[in-house]
């Protein structure tokens, strides 16, 4: 069963857009190269003055690879140098959909 | 387009599970109610001293609808007495698959 990092960052207004982006498609194309990575959505709050103006939802294979990918002193070195962020890994607990009872089970959309 | 909703919760690892997911179900329950909602995953973390132990992601028709299913007054009495929480809307911003390049667009898996 795959598993799901959501990491909340913690960006001030006045940063410019392009220079978190900048930084976050490089540990994005790091993860990309490592084993087990699946897939990513950086998410971008629609109002500037969110408390975690981007959100990142990324797929992987199992907890070990995420952390096996996490804790190389390459990833460590870039994750040092970006704003507040609060990585944990999730699995979906409940699911509702309009026209069903709610379901402790994944539904695919 | 749809909008995203994303709630990280700040729960504490002492508190019972079953206690938060009775109140976060009452509230999911109204917002399943509400004109515009989609759908809904609620995300339990794998380590229970996460920083958010939980985290919803919702998929409303709009933020027109989402904003006025949180401020009816029916709303606004649940959500108070739950815990910690960031609510705000977002959209997607850079998806990363492995077999494609980066894109501003969203990609279905």
């Amino acid at each position: 069963m795959t598993t799901i990092l959501i990491n909340p960052f913690e960006v001030a207004p006045e940063l410019p857009e392009d220079q978190f982006l900048a930084g976050w498609q490089r540990a994005a194309e790091y993860m990309r190269s490592q084993p087990g990575f699946v897939s990513t959505k950086l998410h971008r709050a629609v109002s500037p003055d969110a408390k975690f103006r981007f959100v990142n939802v990324a797929e992987w294979e199992s907890p070990s690879a995420f952390q096996a990918a996490v804790t190389r002193e390459e990833f460590r070195a870039m994750a040092g140098r970006g704003p507040a962020n609060y990585p944990a890994l999730y699995e979906v607990a409940v699911t509702i959909e309009p026209d069903s009872a709610p379901s402790g089970e994944e539904v695919n959309q």
